[in-house]
């Protein structure tokens, strides 16, 4: 099964930014673990801090990719371009978010891509990359 | 571990209404399911139709057990008062949807459980359960 | 013909609560009259101020009654899970109000209900239910 | 007893219009079956796309009948002025809708003749006609 | 000085609809008065339900008259094509209203003649007109 | 017959401010007019930039004089405390403004005052004020 | 006298919640305390987390007792059906809230029972139910 | 190929109004430049300041025409009726504008027409009516 | 103890505006009698209908009496300002309310001083300041 | 002539994405089809996924070039800036929908480009392209 | 150069309240230092709670002094007097605010006066007026 | 000092776009001036109108500069991404804009940016760049 996570602006910023709410652990550090416990996986990875790279992203590997697991970031809330993107492309997208989006400003209670997602886990750290995944998996 | 599923108001008639979209399992029969892959989680279930009833029981497992499965169904959108349950045990309570709730009605896209969930499980079907359930699991 | 009345909060005060306006009439009474006049159908009725205990009326008759005639009174305005339970059941719902709902606060004027029932009639006084009764009639 | 049913814009187009959903029966046909089986009531018939003929015609009968049976049809969502006459005159006015304008677009939700409507009789296709006239019936 | 005065929807039945409220002098007999008061002003009268004929009406006089006193009764708060008419012609337009419509409905505290009048008088029974006659006086 | 013209904030400024707009004349050299042509009225005058200035001034007067004129200024479309003064007193308050307040911001196009006003002129320049006492003439 | 309280969803916890803001007194502790204090009165005590049984205790006891005394918690904020059965009993309702609602999310700043309540007492801690009580004793 | 172009209040002032902005171009004159162009085309031509008699007119031609070029002027903005009237006929309808509305007041930035007419042009001054009539040209 | 009640804008008319609602009693009248109850407290009185001597008497007694009575009146629902200096003291304010404000105009539903003050006290006529005495008595 | 086409984000998949709705040619090919139905015209054409790069397409080609056809996509509904650039440029920009963005969801029914460009074309499919540059056309 | 520094409600009380937010600096020590800086020009300083004080002062200096340095404090939210008279005079006003605003309550978003000052300097804590006066200094 | 000047979308047009407004002076030219006042400054400057490059320039230069000036141009309005990167850098970021964005369209009334900023600097022209390093300068 090959997979692409796909992380929008300023998840590059993980492990430097916040460190003690956020730790140490670099998204590059845990994306190791997430291959090893998910090993049968092919799991590219893709960040970008602009909106038209990470729509590019999704219509390269939509057509050709079994799944996307998609964390937008701040574009999660304004982007109608990145959602006709999920909507264009034939592969599942699963939308994460690492904070709990609606304990927060307003502005982030609505995401544009939760409509056109095959699901969103929201809420549950960097955990919520290995639930997306384990949505694949085999019971 | 030892954890309970809450269903709040019309999720008793999984498996008998709109077989061609739901299919026709029951929770009974899925919770068999979940059971047998989780052996070592004690699953206890409940579901109601009555808000209150929903609050009596997170009041009275919510300082008890290790953690709450919530799908308060119709109620998710306008129960100040099971969101202040919620808040107010000591028990983490993961909030999962059936359906993804953002791509149908608008008075469905704010759920009010949302902000004082542990996290959001949301559009996977009834896996949305056992997406929950892996969340305490250990990696 | 099998069909029931189901009455939402309140409405047990009928005949009692501000005699000038409502009558010294309750639905009780009332009910005898229209038993009387539908002879030939089988009506039943049941009233409570519990919002879940609705919704388990609803599921009970509405796989197996021909029709439901539902006054929500006060939950009209507020409740999904009220709304959810009609829309789950084969049998068709009239909505009925006594008042005209549109001539009073603002937070009557939406009803959850109507865009689900079959029809709605509202601000007949007592006179709703016989008229929601008529509509299954032959002419 | 002296009713008329006024008629408000496109409503001249049953029977012509989309005839799968409204059926090939035009209004005129409808009326004879209602005269028939009102053969006691005396019912006269008006309709206009013009929304000052409609104010005229409930001017010119709201003084002298016993009833106003009134569909404004697209009007009823924008008229403050039909809704003036309506208030204006001392015949009881009906209003009724063919289709459930509450599971319709938005603007159709709120109609501004409801709060000044003795009653309304909302989704029951032609019968939301007969229904207004049997309100007016003897028990 | 050549004036007319337009009257708007139901403003016909004035003297004849809730006489407790508004009088038994219709606008007619009214208007005889203003006549003979501004006995050195040609003072034309013109009303209609229809919203369209107020529209001619403007553009016919609207080119060739010294003023137009306009209430649009219902229409003030809903014609966007009034209020059109009224920017388009040269003659001044002063409008009125007999009730205070600040203190109604809602609906009616807006109104879309007014950002497009030369002024606005409002609230003075059927003074109202007398003033607007007396603002085009010599002082 | 004993009126007040109350002038609010800024209103002080006339004649001094954007002469082009508003002329060179001041309001007390207007005052002069409306006092000679109303030679048979007895016309106070008060302005005050301070809110409950022009409280106190309504309080004082409205229990003695026959009429208050009031031009609020700025305070019209934020003062609840005006208003409930201008409910208070049994004398009868015009609204006037000056300029066309619904052509502008907004902000301007909703006062609080005129509610409760016993009619509102609105736009016609200082003339606004003529009108307003000739409100109070015999015909 | 002859007083009842009735408290809402979740306010039997406390005592029992968030010890360090809400002290580690009970309800029923501190109903010891008011009933020692008000010796002279009779009073009664309900709870429960569901909004039908609410109603039904105003409904039994608001025909027959001399007061209400009401917190009925997140359902405040939510409940039509609680404000129409107290709109619907004889007996005066107080509305009380332990914490400064105001001071907390949107979503309570608006309580749907003070409308029709009595009074309101809002903000005191557990004190806002003494001050209620005195709201009924001679001076 | 048989059209119609339908135009609503106050587009009869063409030539006449704000001859500076618009030119002194009547649409009679524009009309004629049009049919010679389209030499092929059999064009109709109809105007009403009256909305119903657009709608008469819709539902006379929409069944028989093979187009209708629309500009329904000001009720564009407020007419449900209207746009129920293109929705009900099988003839394409081309809405046009003159101006630019979404560079005027936020009343004309929504047309009710525009969701159910085929496409729209906008802003592009008379020659937009030629544009809609090339939208039916052989390529 | 050391306390001040400061009353707003149109409060010193109490006793000779509508005496048949709020009756013939001046708030001097009722003050002598509250200081009577509590003679062992000593009781200041401050009122202004000028929103800023609001703020200059909150501010120079908010340092050193023990507590502030504040019923700000017309301000309460738009005052930013006299919200800050509430703030802004370290002397408790409780806000008092001679009417039920939500049961009054929708712009009287929200105080701004609500969320700033200990606690509310809202609906009980004069006894309002009567009960936000008690708050500060020994039990 | 000089012209260019700006296609924004997602429109690079036309012919690949369902192609039961949008057909399966390419833009590629149908502007292959518009060179050659406008040989004198020099069409250049630029597509990009990225926001800024169509600022700075606009940026380049805006002063040099004698139009702009703008399809910004799902930008259209967000993108200040590119609406900032369209204003900053002196080419004229018409801005064209392929499908009916009125009858899509809320968020497509306004677009920020609207109110800057020249004109507007929506709905016509492929061929809205085609209407904008006729309208660049001689007569 | 002349100018003036006029603050608003509440900041009277700068190094009083809050000290550990604010210092222990009161604005007339703070004065002093900016007047031994701008050495060469002419500082005035002006403190008002009255809003109408603050237009007074506005209005004294508005036409004499160079220019004005405006903290309208919580006036700034909601004073449309206070904005009218920057409007009215020549000089430049620059508004100040020492915390962030925008961080703040929603209701503190939105200066009525910044639309019509010159600029504004919101969030430099005290410094803010320091580089007011420097806006004013030569380069 | 090391400070970077980060200039959004159109910025780059400044000396070329609408000279009568703007002048003719490019911002690179006005730059120098800024170096030359600011001698002991190390002053970076870059410029994009891609959102994402934006982001990517906070980030690099975030954690080792002294400060940010920021403009960010329309992406104030709609960028929750750049905010987000505004946040997770230390470098403490002045948010300026040259004209007054309150005296603008609606949309530019909110800027995203300026809660997260140290402070705001909002309509001096190209001066207001000036003022924000004179923020960072000794007194």
């Amino acid at each position: 099964m090959k997979i692409i996570i796909i992380n929008g602006p300023n998840l590059n910023l993980l492990g430097k930014r916040e460190q003690s709410i956020y730790g140490n652990q670099s998204f590059e550090d845990y994306l190791k673990q997430l291959r090893s416990e998910f090993f049968d996986f092919e799991i590219d990875y893709f960040q970008s801090n602009i909106e038209g790279e990470i729509i590019d992203a999704i219509q390269k590997v939509g057509f050709i990719y079994d799944a996307i697991v998609l964390n937008a970031g701040g574009y999660s809330h304004t982007s109608v371009a990145i959602a006709d993107a999920v909507k264009a492309v034939p592969a599942p997208v699963i939308e994460v978010h690492i904070s709990n989006i609606f304990a927060r400003e307003n502005f982030r209670h609505i995401s544009l891509i939760s409509s056109v997602a095959k699901g969103s886990i929201i809420g549950f750290g960097l955990e919520s990359y290995r639930l997306a995944l384990l949505s694949f998996s085999e019971k």
